[in-house]
């Protein structure tokens, strides 16, 4: 019955769940287990470390295994799927819907595969293989093929009786029925409010809406998104070339693929995978990290190699050691903001050739403003600590120079990146850090050298 | 009619429209945006400079500014409320439903609310009052009123001769029908695709499904995200303490929602908020950023005093002057992912007491053995490149210290701060610099100086 409910705070279940699995019986877990849908055991089974994970696994009801694996992270899903018997995964990729099965099919071993493809109706396969024929990331690669389709001369009296015909089963996430022609050409849609409220002898022609376009196969998976958040769509036909009807997208997949950019963009800058289990193996998740950390070091080892030309100076004035982070450190936290606006920005499709110049400029504006600032306090700083006043001038000229440079760095070396086809959000950070302590060792040690010694 | 089209891929559209704004003539710029969705529209202006914006802002229907105005950034919209007189704000405002006019109304100036409040009815008043009475970040806070009730004695046929005499009236995103009794309390719900398939004389009370509990008014926002997203909801009723229904979350907020918690995450690592106008005037960003390069700066001097300390040491062996910022950064690195894995898992609501213990666990055996790899690494490097055994085995040994305490930093820090009740997101990077910055330059100039010189 319906009661006020706080069981969707997930930290209170994982604490309640854990709580069970550490004191609890097999039947209260079970019990437990059983209540939840595929996803809320997927977000379970992300938050437990591995043993408990593969314990829980056991557990979960077969006919749920398919979209639970779905719905888990690439790396758990290859976990488990590596433990399952093959009448497991045949019997898990059984209860999933075509357009689910696709996305799934691709991680299955060869075996598994051809034995799912064999146990599929020959109509179901059509649908299968229409699906697979398009990228995963396009509107293709994320359609269900389960429309229900009317025709422009049926009355809305011919439709009722054909949709009670069918007694409940029409696909979750129906808010409309699409109008196609003989040859299968999409024509319109025609929402379920509208067979509900208007008069049922009106035909379905005259109150069919045109003013939704189909998507076409496609249109990569984030403008997708775009257009179901801008336009507040449920769901929303998929077309061909030829303008026929090839399935459609239903926003539960819509929010997906809005959760993965948005994560993807986060990770990326820190150089991980929104993909990659939280409690991978040690050896693994080392692995993965160092590819970053050597990166890192490569960059380091440009940055001392810079300070190294300079030995002879800082050995003169050994004040110069202690000052220069600041400057490489300033300029990269300048820098790094400006990254963020533009990456974020990208993301959304908010950045192009018409607006980057302005934008560009604007960031520079902000640099030079903030150089300023930063170069009358840190240069006074360093005048009171070390009561040096050229010192004080000379830091101040390379704060200003390495806030510019993090500035129009931050602005530029993104959309460079994506100009060369690489992912800005991966990529930016390294080089824009290599460039601001580049610049900030080498502008402020330089100064010093030229001026001070 | 429906056709093949391009137009959703908003880089393309921000160009096209850019051209119009250009070169275009008006009448053309105003049947472009006269063919947009208010979200589109907002998202169009959020790209475009400020004169620009202005200057198409003055174009937009004012039946459409209400929604246009609910899309774009908090700063963009204050910037354009200021600009619009009370009579446009009035006209804006009576656009909107109740739910969105609750988000809207506290950004107007107090003159424009009373008239706004005088020109509605008491009903919607009364229905305003009620969602007001909820912080926005709830589930109170994010309904509509616009609920279709109907009673458990009812039968399908009397529900589908109501529905009919309502003649399109049924509002956006309804999906099920909410059934309460007498006391309007909550029962549970009905889809209309049962309406459309089932016996026209079955009773709602046969028919209802109850496997979904009503939401209570005060459960936080982002819980509510989560619940739609794992149980592929369109909307969802929301109940108080009593259990009596007061209206309905649908899935387009509920985007909102999500979208601007992963937002969130990203931009509040870079000290930004998500709600910034990308082309906010260069003095309101400078002054915004120099919050974050203050905080910033303290902590670089922090980090250059520990460097002050062992001045001497430094003048004596300049390499260690060369060598600092190596150990200072791959610390920052190894932290930072650390600190990004766990900052996405809190805001999934995948850490908790139950858990976090093993997830320490696992990134500080993350970090020991990342600390040997390339402990050994950077020592081989250094021996190689100035030729001292010891200094290799220094800077060794300071590797394995900070990327061990990079590792337990990020893992601990963000946890931290939750518990302290601040954002983990937005002060978490700044409180690991400092730790491993300062760590970093301490172990190995400590090091340096006990064994070295």
């Amino acid at each position: 019955m319906a009661e006020n409910i706080q069981e969707p705070r997930t930290l209170t279940r994982l604490q309640q769940f854990s709580k069970v699995l550490q004191s609890g019986t097999l039947q209260q877990l079970q019990l437990m287990l059983n209540g939840l849908f595929a996803a809320e055991i997927a977000h379970l089974l992300e938050s437990l470390p591995r043993e408990k994970r593969e314990f829980v696994w056991e557990l979960v009801e077969p006919d749920l295994q398919g979209d639970v694996l779905l719905d888990v992270n690439d790396d758990i899903r290859e976990h488990l799927i590596r433990q399952m018997e093959t009448s497991e995964l045949v019997a898990a990729s059984e209860g999933l819907e075509v357009d689910d099965l696709a996305d799934f099919i691709q991680d299955l071993p060869d075996t598994v595969m051809q034995l799912v493809l064999q146990s599929m109706g020959s109509q179901d396969r059509h649908r299968l293989e229409s699906i697979l024929s398009y990228p995963e990331d396009t509107a293709g690669g994320l359609m269900n093929t389960d429309t229900i389709t009317v025709r422009p001369n049926n009355t809305i009296d011919v439709v009722l009786r054909y949709l009670r015909r069918s007694r409940g089963k029409i696909p979750a996430m129906t808010d409309n029925l699409y109008v196609v022609d003989r040859d299968n050409k999409y024509l319109g849609q025609v929402p379920l409010t509208d067979l509900l409220t208007r008069e049922p002898s009106m035909s379905i022609g005259e109150l069919m809406n045109t003013e939704h376009p189909g998507i076409s196969a496609d249109m990569p998976d984030n403008d997708v998104a775009t257009m179901f958040e801008h336009r507040e769509l449920v769901s929303a036909p998929v077309i061909n070339e030829n303008n026929e009807l090839l399935g459609r997208i239903t926003i539960d997949d819509v929010i997906d693929v809005i959760r993965e950019d948005a994560e993807h963009s986060l990770m990326s800058m820190a150089g991980l995978s929104e993909e990659d289990d939280m409690f991978a193996p040690v050896i693994t998740s080392t692995r993965r990290r160092s590819i970053w950390l050597g990166t890192n070091l490569i960059t380091a080892l440009l940055a001392s190699w810079v300070i190294g030309q300079f030995g002879a100076t800082i050995e003169k004035l050994v004040a110069l050691a202690i000052l220069m982070p600041i400057v490489a450190s300033m300029g990269g936290v300048a820098g790094s903001q400006t990254l963020t606006l533009v990456i974020r920005a990208m993301a959304l499709g908010q950045i192009d050739t018409s607006n980057a110049g302005r934008l560009i400029v604007k960031e520079l504006s902000v640099g030079i403003l903030n150089g300023l600032v930063w170069a009358l306090i840190i240069s006074l700083v360093t005048i009171l600590w070390f009561d040096d006043v050229q010192l004080g001038f000379i830091i101040g000229a390379a704060i200003i120079v390495n806030l510019v440079t993090g500035a129009l760095a931050g602005a530029t070396v993104p959309l460079f990146l994506k100009k060369v086809g690489a992912d800005p959000a991966l990529g930016g950070g390294v080089v824009l850090t290599t460039i601001t302590d580049v610049v900030g060792f080498l502008s402020f040690l330089g100064l010093a050298a030229l001026f001070l010694i």
